[in-house]
């Protein structure tokens, strides 16, 4: 039990403003008593008399015995709930004036308003999840995606709790050996024998623990999309492109060169990949301090991206190619590269796609494409292009990918700690110091699953982001 | 039963988008069974075998045996369920794919996605409410003061259908009074003793309806806000004062001379009380062609108004009121005037209000304020003005007030009828043709509450306008 923990009773409206049903949620040790009390069923049995799993109609009474709504309320016994405490959900009609009258009759019968992700973090602290498993709570409530969905639930249905409570068995197990070997320290001979085998352990450990850390760049380009920067000179047609992409007017155009200042950011769905497309200043030579701050941007967001969409105006293709290719190549390394020609409309049939062996011959990665982003040439075939160059490995809901920032960073530090393990090993450390780093590691574990060791800041920053009734 | 009604099993989502919980709805014979095709129980017990009224938790299945969320099922069994049919509600976790993939997973397995109002509509069909009381569910919903919610829950309870079945039940006891009559119509002397109980069950029955179609100022006015009209001379400062007492900026303010033109319209709660505050074009002599059809529109709109508030630029005030008081005052019959003298702040101390007894001699429901608009000066004062001058009397949740244009059509032909029924009495009208507008007024009551009388177009027109999921 951790001091965050209180006891008293909490509200709160759990479903968004507008809807034809609006649902209240209660939680806590007076959650039944304090609904009774401004609550009439219309079969007299009052819910501290009803069984819990049921449904009971009825109506919520107001002052002066008006009434506030017909509602009916769904009963929770702990640790049988959500939260594993007694719990009830009040169905109203979906007004907001209704919403707000019943909880201020609950909260005048001794309810507190309940803060973002305080019934989550009730269910935790009673045991009902662990951390990552109340995380991916909120992961699975704002998933856009088949994929994203698919890892939030696994996650959630404790997919990656399972798998590190292996990881975490097998470190123990390292660490009783290491201890063992620390009993029989004076017999050098004994040691050695010993050794080979924690270091087996060692390094099927690192295995699993390294391959979590490796599935972020997927489970990240699932939760957050793919970062796609748009690239090129000024007017090449970059937000005409944004635009199109998004189906809406989202970055400002004109034919005004350098138009575009910041940088804008907007994601899409393309056949079930999620894209985050990155609108960049246009590249020139500028003496506007605001105009040169923005290219600076440009380019360390074509530094972020995984897929790069140069955007070359195809009036004059080989200038364009000839004035950036020596800033934008060498950048582009590991990245996918898309030419995309542009306004081909203008110069129909006569365009000429580039020469590849020409203009980069050590690069396997280019792909061309023709398209005019005004008319909306070619943008299919583009789209096409972004979904293969994507190659995001099919995720199932049996894979554990790491997704959440926090997890990866507790296990890029649990890495570094079983590096040091395994280090320590060869260069024969003594046992106890490489026993700390073992501590460590499982730590660092434990920090993701969240128990005795998690204190109330990191769990309020985990909880802060969730929404209200949840 | 009505051509409309379709039994088969309908689906929706019945909470806004962007909750922590979202609800589908299922209602319809196949309800019980389509819902357990795509949900597994923890407890193995399938809703089939389950009681009704009893809530059940588990997943829903999607393809390839993948979960698509943990969610808990309320069973409803027919009749007793808010549309009368067996029914189950789908709570999920809130995320818009979540439910979208639940909704494809129910219609590809046999239900159809539901129209506006479907539930509630299957509701009235299938006797559970009658139609005044069906559309009293929409306006709870749309309910945002106290006195809206009231003036619903009273409808949707019943109240106004026990009123009018009372008055159904004098109507059909005159017409049968009436037809006995007609069976002794040789005897004369009989006929006069007749007539004159016929006339004050008559007039019994004309004062009922009077009152319910008097109450209509006042529901209309709860419902949809009491309309203020704000008119003055351009650059009064009519904007900035519509701004302040909305607290956002909802019109365009500037110094220039006729800066509106369209007439702007918005809601606003004070102490209560809803009011709609009309923004008007400032009425000067113009040869704009836009700017005359706007001022044209300005005194259409005070004509509409229940409160008129003059805004008069206070450092000009007697050239202002002298110019436009022939225009204004005569308009302004019935309703109430509230001179607002503007900009106080720049002739601080030195205003002097206009003296009413000298401008209105014949007005005494004239009020004079001094405000100044843009420093929130006086605001206060003019809101508690507004609350004076809106005088609307309290309603409860006992009284019975028509809110619905619709009602308030019925009910205005149902008077007519039956002053026509006491002109015939009077004038000695054989009873066969009184019986006729006898029959007329229960005609008109009956379209109020629905009935076999109802035909596809009235309800289709009803309906349309309820969210999707009531």
């Amino acid at each position: 039990m951790n001091i965050l923990y209180t006891d008293d009773t909490i509200c709160a409206i759990a479903t968004a403003q507008g809807g034809a049903i609006g649902t209240i949620r209660v939680s806590g040790k007076e959650a039944i008593t304090i609904t009774d009390k401004i609550f009439t069923p219309v079969n007299g049995v009052s819910l501290s008399e009803r069984k819990p799993y049921t449904l009971t109609f009825g109506h919520i009474n107001g002052e002066n015995s008006e009434i506030v709504d017909e509602v009916l309320v769904s009963l929770f016994h702990g640790p049988h709930s959500y939260t594993g405490e007694d719990s009830t959900e009040i169905s109203c009609h979906g007004s907001s004036y209704i919403l707000q009258q019943v909880m201020q009759l609950l909260i005048k019968n001794g309810c507190r308003a309940a803060g973002p992700g305080e019934f989550t973090q009730r269910a935790f602290l009673n045991g009902k999840m662990d951390l990552s498993q109340a995380e991916a709570v909120a992961d699975l409530i704002a998933s856009t995606s088949a994929a994203s969905h698919r890892m939030a639930m696994n996650q959630m249905r404790g997919g990656f709790s399972r798998e590190l409570s292996q990881l975490r068995e097998k470190l123990l197990h390292l660490t009783s050996l290491m201890e063992l070997e620390l009993d029989f320290s004076d017999h050098e001979e004994l040691e050695f024998a010993d050794r080979s085998e924690l270091s087996q352990i060692a390094s099927q450990v690192e295995e699993v623990i390294n391959g979590l850390v490796q599935s972020f760049s997927v489970g990240n380009a699932i939760k957050n999309g793919i970062p796609v920067a748009i690239i090129g000179e000024t007017n090449a047609g970059k937000s005409t492109l944004l635009n199109t992409l998004l189906n809406e007017e989202r970055a400002i155009v004109s034919d005004i060169h350098g138009t575009t200042r910041d940088v804008i950011e907007d994601t899409m769905n393309i056949k079930g990949i999620l894209f985050r497309f990155i609108d960049t200043a246009g590249i020139r030579d500028t003496s506007d301090t605001i105009e040169s701050i923005g290219i600076e941007r440009s380019f360390q967001k074509l530094d972020q991206a995984s897929i790069v969409l140069w955007v070359i105006d195809s009036t004059e293709a080989e200038t364009q190619i000839n004035a950036l290719k020596d800033k934008i190549i060498p950048r582009c390394e590991g990245k996918k590269l898309i030419l995309v020609m542009n306004k081909c409309d203008v110069t129909p049939g006569t365009e000429t796609l580039p020469d590849k062996g020409t203009h980069f011959p050590d690069n396997n990665c280019v792909e061309t494409i023709s398209i005019s982003a005004k008319r909306r040439n070619g943008i299919t075939e583009l789209q096409e292009l972004l979904v293969k160059a994507a190659a995001l490995p099919e995720v199932t809901q049996n894979d554990v990918v790491v997704s959440n920032v926090r997890h990866y960073e507790a296990l890029s530090h649990a890495l570094e700690a079983i590096h040091r393990v395994q280090d320590g090993m060869s260069i024969g450390l003594s046992g106890d110091l490489v026993s700390q780093d073992l501590r460590e590691c499982l730590f660092h574990l434990a920090e993701i699953v969240g128990g005795e060791i998690t204190n109330d800041e990191v769990l309020g920053n985990i909880f802060k982001n969730f929404c209200i009734g949840k």
